[in-house]
C-alpha cells in the first residue's frame, strides 16, 4: 500500500483533518492493527451509505446517500452548490437544470447548519478543489430530505470563527463543530487509546479508584460532597489517587494505571481547570531507573504512534543543573543559551550595582549584536516588569568586527569584557544580556529572559520536541510564612538513601528520588519513589510538622496498610490535558477539553454551578449562609 | 504454538489464575496482538529478574532473583519451604542443609506477608505440585533480603478467607491480595481495554465529559458539590452524561463513547453503589437497528475475546412478549418454561379463587411430577411470601403413567385438566404450577417462580450465556402517587413514529424506540433513539408535566442546542460493573470494584465520609444543621 492510499485510508477512517495535525501519521504497526478491523469497520447506517469524507473519483457514477450539515450555500448561474459537512469531511452537493424541480426547490430552502440527507449520483467536478480529499467529485442530487432546520448560528462555523471566547463557550456544541476544535478532541481520544495500548502491553492493570474519597488537608483545597446518609459528613473529590494507588501496590497489583479525572478547588489562573485528567501510574519492586525507562518508553511510543516522530535523545538533568543553567525546574532544551555565572569576573570593578549583588549572570543571544538602542531599551523594560523583577539590564555586544561594546564600558576595560565573552563562548555577532541581584531570583529572571529571547529568535519551534527528565529534586521546601518545611512533591516521596542522615541535621539539603518529565519547557509529568517503610514515613510526617495524632487522623489508613508488608514502589502522573495540548500545538489546555469551565469555575453553556432547592439542602442537613463580600 | 504454550504465555503475561476464570482464553486475534508487544514486554526490574509466576523446568540451573510476599512457611526435617507470591504466581523457595547458615537463619525469621527479595538457583522439585504452573521447580536460595516485615494479617490471605465481610472491607488492600479478588480486577481491566479496542476500531471518539455539572431534578437524587467561587451555588455529579453526549451529537461527533463514573445518591440496596461505571455510547444518523447491530457486535467481541465464547443467537423480543411469557422485562432465556395463560380454560368451573381472578396462568416444570407434598407445600409458602405476593399455588401433576393429579381435582375433571396439559405442552413427568390474581402482579409472580424453579432444577448455568434485546418498551409509566406520567427510559426517548398520534389520546399505549440488553436475566444495558425535533421534545416535556418555564430552566441548554441542527441520534449505556460481575461469575458487583462502599455509603477502609473543618465550611458559605432523627 503506498503512502497516498495510507493517507486516504486515514482520512477515511479517522476523520482527522491533516491540515491541523500535519505531523499526525500512523506507523506501520498501528496501521496493521487498524487493518485487522478495517473489514468490519462501517460508518454506513440506515441514514447514509457513505460519509462526507469518503467519496472519490472512483465512486463516479454510483448512487450514494450522505447525511450531514450544510456548511455553505452558493447560487451560481441558476445552480445551487451546497457544501455538506460531517465529522469525516465535506462533499459538494449540486442542484442544476437536470435536478427534478421539487428537489431543487427544497435545495433552495436550505440555510447554514441545516441537517439533511441527500441521495444522488457521484460525478466528476468541472472545477476541482485540490484542498480537500473529496475535491474531485460532487453529488448530483436526486432526492433530498431535510432532517432538521437551524437558526442562524451566533458565530461562523469555520476554521477561523468570528465568535469571541465567551459566545463560543456558551454555544460550545457549535464551537465543537469547527474542525480545529473537533480534531483536537479526536487527537485526545487517539492519545488515550495509544497510552492504554502501551500500558496494557506492559501488563499494567487499569484500576478505577473511587471519586468519593476522604478529605485531607495536605495539598490544594478539596472539593467536598455532603453525604445525605451520613449527616454532617463529607466526601472529597480526589486531587489525585495518590494514596489509593499506593494501597494497590500494598495489595500486590504490581503495575497500576488509570486515566483519571482529578479535582482542585483552586483560584483559577489562566489555563487551569477545576477538573483535569491525569495518566496515573504506579509500579512495585522498582527503583527510579525502572520508572524512567518505562515512561521514556511510553513517551517515545506516543510520539511515534501519534505524530510519527522518533525521539532519540532523552537526557536526564539534576534539579541543581536545571536551576543553575536554565533558571527553571522545567528547562526548554530545544536550544542552548545556557545561563553563565560571571559573578567572580564582574565584581570589584567599581560598578556598585554588580559589587552589591549576590549573583551576576546572563545569557548569550546569538546573532543579536546589532540590536538597536530601541531593542535593548525594550528588553530592559521587559526585565524590569514586576513578574521578572530585575532592576536593570547590562548588555555586551560582540560586534561582527570583533570589537566589544557594552552598557558598562565605564567600569570595564575591553580586556575585562573579553574574559566575559570567553566565559560565555560568544562569537562575533552575539549579544550578552546580564542581570544581577539575589541569586535565586536572578536565575529565574535570566531563565525567563532566555525564553523571551528564544521566542524573539524563533528558537521554539512547535514541531520540534525535546523531552527531558529533571531528577534529584530537593525533598523539602521551606516556607517562610508558616515557618515549616513542606514536601516539594508530596509527603510520601522517598529521600535519596545517601541523604537520609541529613534528614534531621540539614533537611533542606536532602534530595528526593523524585523526577519530572519536561518537554519543551513544559512540565508534562512528575513522580517519585515512595517511602515504603512505616518508620521512615512517620519521621517524614514529623519533619512536616504533623503530630502523630494528626498523621494518624489524616493518613491512618495508609500508615496501617504499611504494617502489612508494603513493597518498594514508585510512580508517576502525566498531565493528560497538557500533553494533548502540546501534541495539538495549542498554547492552552482549554480546547483539549470538550466542555471546559471558565476562570470563575463556571460552565457557561450549562449555566452551572446553580442554586439547588431548599429540599435538597434540607436533606443534606445544610444551610447556606452568604456573607457580605469583604 | 500449541495450546499449552498459549496457556503458559497467558499465565506468564497476564497474571490471571485460570482456576477462577476457567473460561478465560484468548482468541487468536488478541493473542497475535499481544505477540507484537511480547518482545518489549518486561516485568524485569531492578528488584527482580523474573516474576513468581514465570519460572519453569527449562530455567533449571539458572540463577534468578524474585521479589514478593511470603504466602506460607513450612519447616520439614530441618528444611524451610517458603511459598513466595506476587501478582503473577507462586514459586517455592527452599532453605536446606546446603544453604549458607546466615541466609537460612534469615529465612527462619520470615512470617506471613513479609516482603522479600530472594536470589537462588532454579532446580527441579522432588515432589511436584501439579496445581500451579511453577509446580515443577523450586528456588534453592543463596541470598535473601527482607524488604519489609508484616504484622499478622487480620484474616487469611487465601482463596477462601476466614475473614468476614466487614474486616475484609476495612483491610481491603489485604483482601485484594487474594487471587479471586485480584483476578476479577484484572478481568475488569482486560474487559475495559477490549471494549475500547472494539469501539476505537468502529471510529468512536472517547470523549471525557465533565464530572462537575448542573443539578437536574428528573431522575434519581444528585450528589452535589458546593462551589466556593460561586457562593450559594452547587455543581452536581452526573447520574449519566446523557445530555452531554446528546450535545456531542449536535456537535457532529458522530460516534461517542466513554467508560465513565456515574453517581446516584440513592438509599443503597444490596448490590448498589453510590458511584458506578458505565460504558456510555451515542451515535448519529442512525436508527434503532444500527445501534442493535453495533452493540451486538461489541457484546460478541467481548465474549469472544475475553471468554472465548461464540455468541451465535441474539434474539429480539418485544416488551409485551417478555412480560407475557416471562413475567419480566429482563427474561432469562437460557431455558424455556414460558408462562401460559389458562384464564379462559380455568374460569367458570366453580372454583371461586379462579373465578374471581383477572388472570390464571403458570409454568410447566419439566420432570417434577414426583415432587412430594413437602416440596409443593414449600413452593406454596414460597409464592405466598410478601415479595412474591400470590395467595396460593395450584399444581397439576402429569404422572409418568399419563394420569393427572392436581390440587383442584374437586373442581376440574380429568378432561378439563387434560386441556391445560395440552395448552402447556406438558409431557408425562411434568408439573404445572399455577397462580391466579391481578394480571400484572401475577405475571411477575409467575416469572419469579419460574426463576426459582430453574434454580432448583439447575437450569441457570453460569457458564452458559444467552443475550437478548428487549425492544418496544412503553414510552411512559403512570405513577398513581403523583398522578402523572414518567418517562420509562428518560424524557429524551423517541416514541415510535407510528405511535406519535397516540401521544395525547392514549399516552400509556405509546411505544418507545427503546431497547435493553439482557443477558441471563440481568439487565446489562439500555438505551433509546432520541428525540431530535425540538417541537416533539417540548410536547414530551408537556406530557411529563413540565411547564415550559420548568423545561427551559432544567433542560434549556439542550433545547437551545436543538435549535441549531440536531441530527437524528441514538445511544446506549452498559452497566460495566454488572457486566464484569457476570463475566467473572460473581453474584454481586462489589468485588468488581477495587474500593467499594458499604450499604451506608461508607468507605470503611478510609473512614469516609468524614467531618470537615469549620474553615472549609465557612469558605463554602455553609452551616451544618443536624436535626433530631425522626
Amino acid at each position: 500500500m503506498n503512502s497516498t492510499s495510507i493517507f486516504e485510508y486515514h482520512i477515511l477512517y479517522s476523520g482527522i483533518n491533516f491540515k491541523y495535525l500535519p505531523n499526525l501519521i500512523f506507523s506501520n504497526q498501528l496501521f496493521q492493527k487498524l487493518l485487522i478491523f478495517a473489514a468490519n469497520k462501517n460508518e454506513t447506517t440506515m441514514y447514509r451509505t457513505h460519509t462526507c469524507g469518503e467519496i472519490r473519483i472512483n465512486h463516479q457514477g454510483s448512487e450514494v446517500t450522505l447525511a450531514g450539515w450544510v456548511q455553505r450555500v452558493r447560487n451560481l448561474g441558476g445552480m445551487t452548490f451546497i457544501d455538506l459537512r460531517d465529522r469525516y469531511g465535506i462533499t459538494q452537493l449540486v442542484f442544476d437544470e437536470k435536478t427534478e424541480q421539487s428537489v431543487a426547490e427544497l435545495g433552495n430552502q436550505l440555510g447554514r447548519e441545516y441537517v439533511v440527507q441527500a441521495t444522488g449520483t457521484v460525478r466528476e467536478r468541472s472545477s476541482k478543489n485540490k484542498n480537500i480529499p473529496t475535491g474531485e467529485v460532487e453529488l448530483a442530487v436526486t432526492a433530498l430530505n431535510i432532517l432538521n432546520s437551524s437558526d442562524t448560528p451566533p458565530f461562523t462555523i469555520e476554521d477561523e470563527s468570528d465568535g469571541g471566547d465567551e459566545i463560543r463557550m456558551k454555544y460550545r456544541y457549535l464551537d465543537l463543530r469547527r474542525a480545529p476544535v473537533r480534531d483536537t478532541l479526536i487527537l485526545r481520544s487517539k492519545m488515550a487509546f495509544a497510552t492504554r495500548s502501551y500500558l496494557d502491553s506492559q501488563n499494567f492493570i487499569e484500576t478505577e479508584t473511587p471519586v468519593l474519597i476522604k478529605s485531607t488537608p495536605e495539598g490544594a483545597r478539596d472539593f467536598v460532597v455532603p453525604s445525605r446518609m451520613n449527616p454532617g459528613e463529607f466526601y472529597a473529590l480526589p486531587q489525585s489517587p495518590q494514596q489509593l494507588k499506593q494501597l494497590l501496590m500494598v495489595a500486590g497489583f504490581d503495575r497500576y494505571y488509570q486515566i483519571v479525572k482529578c479535582f482542585r478547588d483552586e483560584d483559577l489562573r489562566a489555563d487551569r481547570q477545576p477538573e483535569f485528567t491525569q495518566i496515573d501510574c504506579e509500579m512495585s519492586f522498582v527503583e527510579q531507573e525502572d520508572i524512567l525507562n518505562m515512561f521514556e518508553g511510553l513517551t517515545k511510543y506516543l510520539f511515534k504512534q501519534i505524530k510519527g516522530i522518533d525521539i532519540t535523545e532523552f537526557p536526564r538533568m539534576p534539579y541543581s543543573e536545571a536551576m543553575g543553567s536554565y533558571g527553571s525546574d522545567k528547562p526548554d532544551i530545544r536550544f542552548g543559551m545556557k545561563i553563565k555565572d560571571i559573578t567572580a569576573l564582574a565584581k570589584g570593578h567599581g560598578f556598585s550595582v554588580f559589587d552589591d549583588a549576590e549573583f551576576i549572570g546572563g545569557i548569550c543571544a546569538e546573532g543579536c549584536s546589532e540590536y538597536t538602542r530601541k531593542q535593548t531599551d525594550a528588553l530592559t523594560e521587559w526585565v524590569k516588569r514586576p513578574q521578572i523583577g530585575a532592576k536593570g539590564l547590562v548588555y555586551v555586544k560582540v560586534n561582527t568586527d570583533g570589537t566589544i561594546k557594552s552598557s558598562v564600558d565605564k567600569f570595564y576595560s575591553a580586556e575585562d569584557l573579553q574574559k566575559w565573552v570567553e566565559l560565555f563562548g560568544a562569537k562575533p555577532g552575539d549579544l550578552l544580556l546580564i542581570l544581577s541581584g539575589v541569586k535565586e531570583k536572578m536565575l529565574k529572571a535570566i531563565g525567563d529572559m532566555r525564553l523571551e529571547m528564544a521566542n524573539q529568535l524563533g528558537l521554539r519551534d512547535k514541531n520540534v520536541f525535546q523531552p527531558l527528565w529533571v531528577v534529584d529534586f530537593p525533598l523539602l521546601e521551606w516556607d517562610e510564612d508558616t515557618a515549616r518545611f513542606y514536601a516539594m512533591h508530596h509527603p510520601f516521596t522517598a529521600p535519596k538513601p545517601e541523604d537520609i542522615p541529613l534528614l534531621e541535621t540539614n533537611p533542606g539539603a536532602v534530595r528526593a528520588n523524585a523526577y519530572d518529565l519536561v518537554i519543551n519547557g513544559v512540565e508534562i509529568g512528575g513522580g517519585s519513589v515512595r517511602i515504603f517503610d512505616k518508620a521512615l514515613q512517620a519521621r517524614m510526617f514529623g519533619l512536616l510538622g504533623f503530630t502523630p495524632e494528626q498523621a494518624e487522623y489524616q493518613f491512618g489508613f495508609l500508615m496501617n496498610a504499611f504494617k502489612f508488608g508494603a513493597p518498594p514502589h514508585a510512580g508517576i502522573a502525566f498531565g493528560f490535558d497538557r500533553l494533548t495540548s502540546m501534541f495539538a500545538g495549542l498554547d492552552s489546555i482549554r480546547d483539549t477539553i470538550a466542555f471546559p469551565k471558565n476562570n470563575s469555575g463556571r460552565d457557561v453553556m450549562m449555566d452551572s454551578p446553580s442554586m439547588i432547592s431548599l429540599e435538597q439542602l434540607d436533606e443534606l442537613n445544610l444551610v447556606v449562609n452568604l456573607k457580605e463580600k469583604k
